[in-house]
């Protein structure tokens, strides 16, 4: 084919034998355009037609004849953006060729080629966007690290130091026999360094700080989940419940061997068939005046405690939640200590331990059943602290409803609510470091001809990864807010603080629960693999969804706290304050809700905090009065309060995501203006910016529905998640390495020795 | 409190004593009422204030004394809708109170309590509407089941049979080692059952049905998961290697002995730096005239092979997928069959392999890597369907392109992204099964006064397990098609086909990852319990959306395809069709988006197969143009074609996403025309309608940004999302014992052995 006219056609040939996206058909659309073309001669119709007759291809040689000859013409030339441009080069600017532009697009366009792509297979690598990315931090780390450690610094260094030492070498046996004795062994080491203790009173060995407790769990959640979870059981369940449901005579008696770890023991709440439903469990403690003690006992099988940590090989004593009975009226839920082991870890008369078997996760806790045949236990082992029985063998109460004095029991026992999104948090920060690390380092597929990308280069798995991590530097800001609301409590505080707990521990475990997912995911077959540890970390915190309290459940438990003060703020308000408040609804309607607002789209308003808050506000506010209304329509209407709030269980949940998001948001402002360094801020910003607009981006299709944005925004909104994802992508892995996780917790050979 | 006139107060006394939402705040409120009714002496008033003092609760025996009084009253009166009525009743109709409702109104919005709600704590129990859900079904299961089996009836029944014999018990062992050699004996038991070779040739012994084959890996996907992939491997990747890439002299010496598993193989393709971009392998078969002979090895560590099932224990050869190099040149790449291990069970010279050691899941799977160190194998060892060398030494091939050949040669192995996803709804199915179960069995909470319900029963019980109900039929009938699709497959549908296994592969295992999650949480901590299977179906089949294709990487090949249909659809018109296609889009527009359509909100609209279908159109088509039209925007502006896709990755996979999803309801559509039982028709017809709806309203925020769909359209959709839901709650247990899973299978005590 010496014919420069014919050259034409080479583009055309080599596409139709090399890509795989076309077939047959575009061979017959080819070979009817080439005999429809009268400036081609018969016979030169007849030579460029052997060329695309498929049942004679041509050799190997010829393909490669063919690209070499097209990349030999001016193909780099910036100004070739079409086949038909290259084909006109091949031409040699033939005179002929020059008028059959329109038709020659044509061809292409009945081949369903994009010219401007099909070019790209003949030009030489060029460096594009999406190879130039890299990482590259922004700030110092270490001043962001402080900054998230704030005053814990020093107790965090402290467990990073201890979990460091040999001894901490992970377990890597699947015997779990094996694993719940290391899982032991690593408790009592904790003990010894005056971990467990950290938030008894000093009085009775402990530490005093609640605060450097919660720093604790967290900081132990680098490191294994078992170890956390058993830690938790130890000193959290079993000697808080002392703590806040026993008076000065328990103290005296266990605090300090629980502290030491010399006591192991049991928070024996949940039943096999009361599990959220705490209220209804059935075991009960019958009193005997004359002896001066308790009859603990399983009536049924249903009610035989279940998944009880610690006993199934080490508790030695257990706080045992049942039903107080005294001279056969019922009292309600109280608490009683019940040894249920001998020195000799032997089973206790009228005991039956049996143990829960191999679990998803957390095999180095030993979760076990205790079934009480009439165990006799002294008087002075009920917890004391809410109710009691008097010398008379009288129940006597400061609180004289049950259901009441249930749930300040409960309230005392709130800061499991804490510990556990704390802990699942650092999950999803371990995650998080190997997925982007790995992202960063992993190189998959790139432009033609040019060398591979790291696969955090690409949108998508930016997407997957850099919301994610926004969202979790939001939850560390809400929880810090939340512990900090916890310790410094006040009375009339407990039910605000009892339902912001209830929902942080729900939406953060649901949030970890989807980023790692997505972290296994983005590491491929290697994420699989349990040497690079994201497995253990999804399988350990699988449960956190479903302990402390079903995460529906919760959810129910937070929208009703939401709709109650709203109930009460409505409630209180005065006729002309009530004529105000519509009128100020009113107002927001009119000037969030205008036509100029709910277009806007402009760069500066899009990331505008004020923006972010409003939007989040009055979702907040929406949702509830929606609910609310609902109710009300629903019971006027005849139905019964119990179906009614059946029917609108889907929108309390998000009643409760709406309050707690906006609540996220708020402690990420708060944080922000308490950032010294210019450098850190900036990037948090732009975090804390990808946070709050990720988040109504999953919240549009709501916001589309009330006609708070239009449809102009909510797309604006996308495009501006997007982009800011792509500015985040160099600082990513600077703030991975902002939470500082040790090595040796990370354990992840993938990112600690890539090949 | 003798003086009917004060009784009016009991029951706000009662409930600020026991509601454990009211607060100190309340008291107050009350405390100031009390003071400011002057229809009260002042005695009275002192009376009546000693019972809200919050220093001196009452006891609890009068608060029992005050719910009696209540309870006395006539409250169950239908009448009785307020706290005011009860009031009055309890005031035994005083003149006096009877003019006060108004500020006792007031005075209940004070407290925020809703009266209607409150009046609940003081009614006996009645029966709820929730509470009156069960299982009660509609229809023949045995009839549902021959539907969905079809004709592939007998084998299912096979191998149903087989895997409930004795030495089919579930391995409970955790020891890697014994689950192995396990799953080998299992393999080796369903070999000599003749189901292993059912897709190989009849001439070589097979059973010659691909058909049959599909069915055996859906049915073995109830039982054990690593059975099921080690099967797939030797069975499968292996063996359809040999049958699809070799010849002849490949069949005959080696197509019987894989059937009988007496040759245990391996797929020997991706490799630790070329997972989804296979086409970058770099192991390399350096071809040696003289010798005839191929030397096979592996550059440098990141090309070793990774992942490779059967190599870490029982593989004694493997196809290896290498470079081909003839005389320094390289032809791309080819398959060539490498010995691994003598007879022994001992690794031949020059190969090295490794353990890929525990994993998430799968660990019945030996995988391992392979190393090659210039191993050499004899010339007829490569796989010359699609490639060979001549006598000459010279390379020759029916395809020039060597692009183009290897994916013709991928091409042929498209079967595995049928059984994977076929794999993955089975276990889908299983997951479903049990939290379905349980979910109508398991009772927690309930009205007040009343027994509590099966969980099943709540709205979002139910709208966490029946969508996903509705969608793992509506897949089935889709990878019914899929399969019937690949069976008579033409040469000019192999993009189509491959584009739509690919596609249904990532869907339909992403389906399942979620539906699994949801069964787990739905299960609470049962759920967590390995007995109860959820986790090992969870874990086994989390890295299905990594292997056979990384699902993310998949779903962009889907969009290209998509695309470039579109593209040549597009292209071949001719100017007149052109214009006529733009007008119907415009008619389209003008029919479907006129705001009676877009508004249109009746039941027979809603459930209206022809609207599912046009919505399911509309966005297919939207988003292909869509892409189309930004990539042509973005290219056209400058930006490389490799940067344009980057920016569009996440539009990509709407596209593909919005194809898979207009197939599904298409194929659901299909299936329900050829139902003949009319009370199933009627069954998976209402599960049919909720498939359609939860997709349109989980892609609401697209149609709503479309305009395609007005906001109150979407909300009368979410509502018949629920109503559904609830319609066919009733059938939901008989819906899963359709798929009629064995129960050694099954293998969950809480549903086949409930306490």
């Amino acid at each position: 084919m010496e014919n420069p006219k014919l050259k034409v056609f080479i583009p055309f040939f080599y596409l139709v034998w090399s890509d795989d996206l076309l077939t047959q058909k575009e061979f017959v659309t080819l070979q009817g355009f080439i005999g429809s073309q009268n400036w081609l001669s018969p016979k030169e119709q007849q030579l460029l037609l052997s060329n695309v007759d498929i049942t004679s291809p041509p050799s190997r040689k010829q393909l490669i004849d063919w690209k070499t000859e097209i990349e030999k013409s001016s193909i780099t030339h910036s100004s070739v953006k079409s086949l038909f441009a290259l084909s006109l080069l091949l031409s040699k600017n033939d005179e002929t060729i020059k008028g059959l532009e329109t038709i020659f697009t044509k061809l292409e366009s009945d081949l369903g080629i994009s010219g401007s792509e099909a070019i790209v297979h003949f030009k030489t690598a060029k460096v594009t966007f999406t190879s130039g990315q890299q990482a590259a931090s922004t700030f110092d780390t270490e001043k962001l690290t402080q900054f998230l450690d704030g005053k814990q610094a020093p107790i965090i260094k402290k467990v990073k130091s201890i979990v460091s030492r040999p001894e901490f070498a992970y377990e890597t046996s699947t015997n779990t026999k094996v694993y719940r004795e290391k899982v032991y062994d690593w408790c009592r080491i904790l003990a010894k360094e005056n971990l467990g203790n950290m938030a008894y009173p000093t009085a009775y060995g402990g530490g005093g700080s609640f605060a450097d407790y919660f720093a604790i769990m967290e900081t132990l959640s680098y490191y294994d989940l078992s170890l956390v979870i058993k830690f938790g059981v130890q000193f959290g369940l079993w000697g808080m419940s002392i703590q806040s449901l026993g008076t000065e005579k328990h103290y005296d008696k266990y605090l300090k061997d629980i502290g030491s770890f010399k006591l192991p023991g049991c928070f024996a709440m949940t039943e096999t068939h009361h599990g959220s439903n705490v209220k209804g469990i059935e075991t009960t403690a019958t009193y005997n005046h004359k002896e001066q003690t308790f009859s603990i006992h399983t009536p049924n099988d249903k009610a035989q405690k279940e998944y009880i940590g610690n006993a199934a090989s080490h508790g030695r004593m257990a706080t045992v939640f049942a039903k107080l009975i005294i001279e056969d009226h019922d009292y309600g839920v109280n608490a009683f200590i019940v040894p249920i082991r001998d020195a000799n870890g032997k089973s206790l008369k009228g005991i039956t331990i049996e143990d829960c078997g191999l679990k998803m996760g957390l095999n180095g806790v030993d979760n076990g059943t205790l079934h009480f045949n009439h165990v006799v236990i002294p008087k002075e082992n009920m917890l004391d602290r809410f109710a009691s029985i008097n010398a008379e063998g009288k129940f006597e109460s400061p609180i004289p409803s049950d259901n009441r004095r249930f749930f300040t029991m409960l309230g005392t026992l709130v800061g499991g609510r804490i510990g556990i999104p704390r802990s699942a948090l650092s999950a999803a920060k371990s995650g998080l470091t190997i997925a982007i690390k790995y992202g960063d380092q992993r190189r998959q597929f790139g432009p033609e001809g040019g060398s591979e990308v790291p696969i955090l280069n690409y949108r998508i798995h930016q997407r997957r990864l850099l919301p994610g991590l926004a969202k979790t530097y939001g939850l560390h800001f809400a929880l810090q807010y939340l512990t900090h609301r916890f310790i410094h409590k006040k009375e009339n505080e407990m039910p605000d603080i009892e339902a912001l707990a209830a929902g942080m521990k729900a939406y953060t475990t649901w949030s970890t629960r989807d980023i790692l997912q997505e972290c296994r995911e983005a590491c491929g077959g290697k994420g699989y693999l349990s040497e690079n540890r994201i497995g253990a970390l999804k399988n350990d915190t699988e449960i956190y969804t479903t302990f402390e309290g079903d995460n529906t459940v919760l959810m129910q438990l937070v929208a009703k706290n939401r709709l109650s003060e709203f109930r009460k703020t409505f409630g209180e308000m005065d006729a002309f304050d009530k004529i105000n408040y519509v009128f100020e609804s009113a107002k927001t309607a009119i000037t969030e809700k205008n036509p100029i607002i709910t277009r806007k789209t402009d760069e500066d308003h899009l990331l505008d905090g004020t923006f972010h808050l409003q939007a989040f506000q009055y979702r907040e506010n929406a949702t509830v009065t929606a609910v609310a209304k609902r109710l009300k329509k629903l019971i006027d209407s005849g139905l019964e309060p119990y179906d009614a709030y059946n029917v609108v269980q889907h929108q309390m949940i998000d009643v409760a995501q709406a309050y707690l998001e906006r609540v996220i948001l708020e402690q990420f402002q708060i944080a922000l203006t308490s950032v010294k360094d210019k450098n850190t801020k900036a990037v948090l910003e732009q975090l804390y910016q990808l946070y709050a607009l990720s988040q109504i981006e999953k919240n549009k299709s709501w916001y589309l529905e009330d006609e708070y944005m239009e449809p102009v925004k909510t797309k604006a909104i996308r495009k501006m998640v997007n982009q800011l994802c792509w500015n985040i992508r160099p600082d990513a892995v600077a703030l991975v390495n902002a939470f500082d996780i040790p090595d040796n917790c990370l354990g992840a050979p993938i990112v600690l020795f890539p090949i």
